[in-house]
Order: structure tokens, then C-alpha cells, then sequence
């Protein structure tokens, strides 16, 4: 349904609506504890922001609540690798769902060390590579960029976080030293790593990521800044690949339910967009088995369903 | 971009354009011979239809030249089977990409006979076992049911191409025995297999595919008999499967570079929509390495960069 | 341990000991159930007989009552089609352990429908095309050749078991049918499924294995009929191929803790030789989590320990 | 055939007539190069010393040429492991053949970190970490026991190997990471990775490996010595693990030709035994597709081919 031809929303009602509904589910998700560090995280928490083009913003909940972006950072530090190397990015990763939990080394290795795609911790890791390679003190540049794409300068990065990640990360050590066996890593493993899980150790609000995902839906240009961060072509190439490869091992069963380009994190945010109309962040911490935040996906749903909107 | 911003377009200016653009490319693909009978086949030949929602239709080329269906047909089955069993049908078939070639055996063994998604083959033969259990006369059902969606009827099974089929399914005879083995194919094997090799031998051409798919551009109601097919959101959710799992292993990069929900068949066909606006059928038998026709996928990318059209 | 330097065994109390210490593990076994006939067999039976070169025999427990063969009849298979095709049969079926389960379709994927070996199902499959392209009338004539080298006429098909193993054999099915696409199986696939589970379902018992496999003992001769069946060095390269691949995913650990090239079954029967010494059968058929006999595997562990006879 | 009855062979003159037969061979085979240091070596070497259990010792050829010992080492550190660990130690690490190539982890992946077997590199990561836990200077202790067993107290590592070793070692890396990540890792990952690297880069010659390999034909006990390294039920257990597991994705076909326990090293080194007769090792650096000397298999299959000696 175009937008021209929609009743006008009452999102404010729509998202407490919305946040009514899921209530029940918070609890049945499980806060991700693979580090130590995320599961000090109120299960009960729920936040959800509606962030339109034309500037205007929707919030219930935790919205103002800071929790771990990490695997959301993923699609700043893409469009960001994507703005310097251009389509030479793709000799180093692919754009393929992986069919696989999100942290397997059985693709990389039938693929020669190639990731399957952007989104797969391997694949951030490449595309973390790719930066360092073409920028000093990236880590320090990333930040500068997601504290412009939120127009939040308080952004940070939380210490404790990333301590905790560096001493339980062995898993991604070994993505990382595995692909530097195939020469797909350029730098130091170590340096690399600390970039990596630096820009995944983020704290950002709902009301941060949604307004740091607008450009997405505008084509690569942040409608209220009037800034251009990519081309229609690379802004609408990073969308496919959201629907495709953003919510793990789930991406069907997401594109199948919500129908948006998306992308979550274990620390229970997910950020979604529909093109030429809106971003969106909702956040509640506990997760399904696939890694997605449980509350989180079901809101989503609910939105496109109640509002009829979705890509499809 | 909304349709209503959009400067009229010359759609049989354009689609002329693309068929000249991608003609070059036709001799580079190679045609399907893992069954003889599709080999027999013009390398050279080239059609396409844009069919719009409100009933204009637009062709060049070859495009009232009859080819065999192959997958695409798997679609149509999809439809009939979501009809039927509506969101029972997901306990037998799931909604991931595969990640691994469309005939692949591999993640069939890990998920204990239930394949991951209704477009590569074991999940067609699923859905094709679902529509047997509760239809009778299965095959004359599904061929009526094209007949009507193309509003063709003339719409048949191409023997010749359903003879070769059958002497050479040894790979589609394993799946459904081991899917069987799994106790999830309830109807004798060969009848199952009849069903399955007949409904992709029909043979149809880009009009005729191009009309078919209509109703999955109009959130399930052909939009020119008025007929409901699907519930607007089961509608929404076959495209998202189109998006994510409807050209075989190449899927990511589909949505990557065209950005529509589609469906290829080894015949050379493509056929894809974009909701709220049109269906596109697209016809060349030179395929890719993934099984995609070559001067297909390249003439719908050329579709949506030229128009700006995509869902993304 | 040299024979010679061995102090004389007394064999029958050695057996019966044995018999007395594994008595407790026979109910902590399961019976296979995946075909029905197999689930009719009493979980408390355990027979064991010791066969030497020298013509002595030792028998105890349930030595004479028949059960069902199932995968030790490969070794009859094989010895056949090694010795009618002699090394051109390496280029149907591999020599490698599968470090897979044994009805694994995964490996036959990547290999281009080439089977591990011919102990895992499908390389069992193949060796029977191979009998049946070269000698007509194969199923009779394997009978025979088993009851010659069992010295038993009366061994014949357990028919009831032969049509469970055929209403059940879907696995098998997928099997052949998946190599008949790769053409690594030249007959009919029915052909060659009822050749397989005939040869699979002959009902023998302890006293016929062990006599059975004595050749293997004697560098492929009888020592008794004094009859050649391999050459030594096929004989040996088959006690290789089973000390590597004979029981299936745990052959590995049946190395190490048993030290003997043998064949097992899931109707609970183990086969087994020490070269220049003696063959022995022992069958309980309650099974591991492998396939292989519970009770059995201890049995021949203990008989290795107390003799301190094995290959290493 | 045993000992006794065998008529009286020239050893030397049997391994002077294999070192002339497999001549053609040397060249045929490829020196490893993944790491740039292994690479600096004559292609055309080859040697072999033959050490009975009585003390005599033959010899030709290349024998004390010193070369790098890589993978062969692994026997040395799983005898100390499972000396001091005792059957614990299988709770860490498989006994299973891997049926994948050497350096997957793809099986790692599977089975939670806990490698196949101790051969393979994760499998010997972890048991270097189990010595690691169990003594102080574990690598200056284990060349002591290497230089024990070799009786060569000049047995040494090759300390530009060594860096070489380090400086290309990503895979292990990733390997021990990964472990570490399944908490199948007690040590510092760089920690162990040093104490692995510097006993694969020990530089022995024919003389000393076959030297080394003595008690494992023996039940555990070095003949000349009368020193007890392991009981025999251990020994077998280590001669069994050989035999199924010890020359990478070829343990089959070497065990089918070859008919040996035996390891074998990218050096081009293999060390193999008889039990109760003798130990060999053979030095040619060209290797085949597995990463198993070229010639060096050939010479062992003449060795019991000619002499009709092998376990089975």
C-alpha cells in the first residue's frame, strides 16, 4: 500500500499499543551470557522508537535507556567500508545468507576464508579489516561516525563491555586467525580484534540508532542533515543485504514475518527501515534461540501487520 | 521511489532498450543438459514481458515463445499449498535460504528430512506431497489452476520434456526417499515424483508467466478477474520467500543487484514483481553458474537501476 | 605376542568366563528397531564361538540360534566383488573410515557420489551393482558362496525380514538413487536394492560367521577346505579395510579397545579375526549408540585383554 | 606369518633394493611449502634405517641427514600425555579417524571442541596443553624425553623452523582459539602454540626416529634400554590409533597398502612399527596430495609386500 493512499497513523497510540502486546513475551527470552558483561541487563526492559523522514519521532518505553549495540554496529562500519572501497569491497566478502548459526567456521572454510556476507561476525571482521587498512585510528573515526549518523556526541564506548568481549572473544580470534591463514586479514589479528569488538561495544539508545539508521531509508542521504553517507544504488544494495543476512540464521523466518531490511544485536536491539517512509530501533534483551530479541521481533511484526506496510 | 512521484515511463522503450543491452550476453550462458530435452533450446533467443496492475502489458523479443517452466512452476504450487494447509504447511517445510546448491542433500540430513525452504527441491516435492494428500487428481488440479492465473488455456505439459524428466530424476528420487525415511512425504514416492516432474514440464512464455504472477504484486487478488488467490498477507509472505530463497544460491546477490522478489527456472525463465506496480516475466536460456539465467537476472537489474524501481 | 610363545589357553573356559562378565551389560543395549522385523529378538540372547585354523571350536550361550546378519554379509559381498573385479573396484568405492554415521548421504555429496568404503551403506550398495553386472542370478549365487564358506547348506533368507528391510529401506533407497545420478550404479536401482537387503537379511548363527570368516585368518585360504577365495594380499587389504571402517562411526575406538579387524551388524552379531590364529562371532543384540553390539564389543575387549592376542 | 617360520631375510639388502625401486618416485612428489622454511629442502633425498627389536640396525641412503620431524612428534607428546593423564585424557580428545583433511574445522565444530583424534593438529594442540598443565618447562622436558627415546642427546629443535613455524601459523592459531572457546584449552593460547610449534620443529634423522619408535613395538618397553614407557595395553592402544588415524586423510589406504601403525609428518618423514619385530623409518621429501611422503609410502608398501610381513 503506498503512502499517499494510507489513513493517517496515530503512531504514537500504534507503538504503546504495540508495547502492550509484547509484555507478556519479555520474559521468555533469554539475556545472551556468552560474555559475562551482557547478562547485567534488566530482562524486563523494553523500548521502542519510530524515527520518520520527515523528522518526526515516536517513542514508548526504555527508549532513552543505553544497551549494547553490538552486532547492529555492523551496518555502520558496512557503510562506511562500502563509502571508501566501493564494490571492491565484494572480492573480500560475499553477499549470500550463510544458512549457518552466525558464528560458524564451516562456510569460511569450504569458501577459502571468504565470508558469506557482512553481517556473519567473520564477515565483520573483514569489513573491520578493510577500514584499518584505508584509515588511521579507525576505531576513533567509526565512533566520530555513528555520534554523527545518531546527532549524538555523547555516544561512547562502554569500557566494561569491551573488556569483557577482548576476554571471552576466543571464538572470533580464531574467525580472525583463520582468515588471516587464507590472506584475507591484512593487519595484526590483535588489532583488528580490538577495532572490531571496540565498534561492537557501543551503549546507544532507541532513539539513537533509529535516527542513525534514517539515511537508509532515504536512499544513503540523512533527510534532516541533508548529508549524503552513500549512493541511492549502495543505500539500496545495503538494504538487500539487511533482508537477506540481518537477523542471523532467521533472516527468512524475519523476512517472512516483519517483511523490513534489519538488523539485530545480542544485546536485544534490532533497527529496521521501510524505504522512503521511516526507521525504526526497539529494543528488549531477551532473545530467541537464533541471537534475536524475542519481544523485539514480535513488535515488529506487529507493527507491519497492524499498519499494512512492509516491503512486500 | 512512490509511483505517483514517478515521471511517466516509456516501459516498451525501455524493455527494448534492455534487450538490446543484454544481448551480447546471451551466448555466454550456458544451457541446461543435466536432462537432455533441455538442451533442445535456442541459446540465442530472448524475450520479456512487464505486465502492469492495470492490465497494460509491454513485450519484446520471444516473448510469445514457449519454454519450459522448470521452477518457476514451484510457485505455483506454493500458492496452492498455502491456500490449502495455510500456515500448517510451515511444520513440513521451513523458510530459510539454504546457503548450498538448490539439489543439496547435505542440510536435508541435518534438519532431519525437513528442507529449509519450498523453492529448492525438496522443499517443491513437500509441498507437492501436501497438495497430494488433499486434492485428487493433483495434476489436471495445478495445470487448471496456471491455466487460469495465465488466463491461458492452452497452458500444458510438454511430454517430451516430462519423459526426459523422469528417466533422468535419479537426484529428486533420492530426495523424496529420504525425505520419506524422515516420514515426511505421506504419498507413494513415484506418484509424488509424477506430480512434481509434471507440473514443471508445462511449458508457457513470458506473457503468459508475466500474467500469472499478477496477484502476487497485488497483495493476492488478480487484479484484473478480481479473484483472490492469497490473503494479502500470505501474499506478502510468498514474495518475502521469492526475496530470500527464489534463485537458488544466488539469492543475496539477487536481491543485491535487483532488489525484487523473483523466481528463476533452469529453462532460462525469470519471473519477478514489484508490489503495487507490476509482475515481469524475462526469458533467455544462456544460465549462470547458480543456475540463473545469465541475460535474465542482468536485463531485471538493468530493469530496476534504469527505472529506480525496487523494493528497496 | 607370538602364538608360539603363548601359554596353552584353555579357550572354552576363557569364553565362558567372558560370557559371565558382559552377562549384565546384555539389557543395557537397545535393539535396533528402524525396521520392524529386527525389533523381534530377545534382548537377553548372547551366543560366542571361537573358530581356529586348526579346526577347534569353541562355542557358549546362544552359539546356535540364528539371527539376522544385516552388514556382516558385506564382508561376503565384498570378498566377492574384489576377487571378480580385483582393483578396478577401488574406482567405485573409496578405502577411507567415513567419520560419519553410517547411512551418512553428506559425504557421498562431496565426494561426486563415490562412497567412503564399502562398509557404510552405500559403498555396500555399490559393491552389490558391481556383483550384478558381473555374474547373473547374484542373489543365489551369494547364498551359495555363504554357505559354502560357512560350510552350512541350510543357511538361507529370513523372508519375513527381507520384506520389513524392503517396506522400510527408504534410507537405501535415497542412497542408490543419489549414486545412480552420479552413474555409480549401473542396474536398475530395485534391482540392486533387492539384491542388497537379500543378502542382508540371510539368518545365521554364531558357529556359521565365525567358520565363515576363517579364510580372512589364512590369508584368504580355508584352512579347512583348503580352498582359495583372495589372494593374501586381498586378504589383507580387507582385514585393513575392516579394522578401519568395520563398525561403522566407532571403528576408531573399536581399534583401540579390541585390537581385531572386524564386522558388525545391527542385528547384534560381531565377526572378527586375529591373522594366523582364529576367526570369532559373538552376538548380543542390544546396541551402543554406534550400531554395534553392547554386549558384544566388551566380549571381544575382554577377550583381547585376557589373551593379550591382538594385531598390535 | 610369524617370525619363526619366515626363512632368514637380508635386511639390508631388501631396503637397498625398495631405496632403488622407489628412486623414480622422489621427484614426483611435492615439498610442503606452507611454510616458507620447509621448502628449503633436496627434493631428491631419501633414507630408511630398519631397527629390530634385538638391537640390529640397517640402513641406506640418506639416514642421518637430519630433517624436520613436524607431525611424527605427535607420538612423542601423546605418550607423555597419556603416561601422566592416563585415560583421562580421552575426555579431551577423540579416538575417532577424521575422514576430513588435517587441519579441518569443520569437525571441530561439530563435536564442541573436542578434536577426532590426538593426531590430527587440534587433537595434538590439546594434548600439548594437557602436558602443559601437568609440567613445568614442558618443552625443554619433552626434547629430553624425544632425545631419550632417539638415545642422541644431540637432538635439537631447528630454531629458524621454529620462527618459520610461528610466523605462518594462523590455522593452528585459529585452531586453539576456537578450542579455547569450547574451554578445551587451559593454557594461554600463545603459550601452547609455542610449546606445539617447538616440538614439531625438532630435526632428527632415519637412525633416530626409528630409534625412537623401538618401544611401541615392544608392549611399551624399550628392548635395549629395559626402560618401561607405557603398559602394553597403552602401546597397543597408541599402535591402534596409529594404524586408523596416523597419516591424515590417507589413513585408510595406508593401512590397506602399507598394513602398519605408522605416522607419518609434512617433512616427508614416517615412522611405522610391527609389533614384536621392529620399527622403520623412512625420509623422502616429496609428498602426495594427503601431505604422506611419496616414496616414502611406496617403500613401506615394498617393505611388507616383499617380506610378506604386516599385522594383518
Amino acid at each position: 500500500m503506498l503512502n499517499s493512499e494510507r489513513p493517517r497513523l496515530d503512531w504514537q497510540l500504534l507503538i504503546e499499543d504495540i508495547a502492550n502486546e509484547v509484555s507478556a513475551l519479555k520474559s521468555k527470552g533469554k539475556v545472551a551470557d556468552y560474555i559475562p558483561e551482557l547478562g547485567n541487563v534488566d530482562l524486563d526492559a523494553f523500548g521502542i522508537t519510530v524515527q520518520l523522514l520527515n523528522g518526526q519521532r515516536y517513542s514508548t518505553g526504555d527508549y532513552q535507556t543505553n544497551f549494547s549495540v553490538q552486532s547492529i554496529s555492523k551496518v555502520f562500519s558496512l557503510t562506511k567500508a562500502f563509502s571508501i572501497l566501493k564494490d571492491e569491497l565484494w572480492s573480500r566478502v560475499g553477499k549470500e545468507p550463510s544458512g549457518n548459526p552466525f558464528n560458524s567456521l564451516v562456510q569460511l572454510e569450504h569458501e577459502n576464508g571468504k565470508p558469506r556476507n557482512p553481517f556473519i561476525n567473520a564477515g565483520a571482521i573483514v569489513v573491520a579489516d578493510c577500514i584499518m587498512t584505508n584509515t588511521t585510528d579507525s576505531l576513533a573515526m567509526i565512533i566520530d561516525f555513528i555520534r554523527e549518523l545518531s546527532d549524538n556526541k555523547t555516544v561512547s564506548i562502554d569500557q566494561d563491555m569491551l573488556q569483557s568481549e577482548k576476554s571471552f572473544g576466543h571464538r572470533n580470534a580464531a574467525l580472525a586467525h583463520f582468515m588471516k591463514s587464507y590472506n584475507n586479514i591484512g593487519s595484526e589479528v590483535d588489532a583488528v580484534l580490538d577495532f572490531y569488538f571496540g565498534h561492537c561495544s557501543v551503549a546507544m539508545n532507541c532513539e539513537d540508532i533509529a535516527r542513525a539508521f534514517l539515511f537508509l531509508a532515504n536512499h544513503g542521504i540523512d533527510p534532516i542533515s541533508k548529508k549524503r553517507y552513500l549512493t541511492a544504488s549502495q543505500a539500496k544494495r545495503i538494504n538487500a543485504l539487511l533482508l537477506t543476512c540481518g537477523t542471523y540464521d532467521a533472516a527468512g523466518d524475519f523476512a517472512f514475518r516483519v517483511g523490513m531490511p534489519g538488523k539485530s544485536g545480542v544485546g536485544g536491539g534490532i533497527a529496521a527501515i521501510i524505504p522512503g517512509l521511516l526507521s525504526i530501533c526497539v529494543w528488549s534483551p531477551g532473545l530467541d534461540k537464533y541471537g534475536n530479541s524475542l519481544a523485539g521481533v514480535k513488535a515488529l511484526e506487529l507493527f507491519t501487520t497492524k499498519t499494512g506496510i512492509s516491503i512486500f
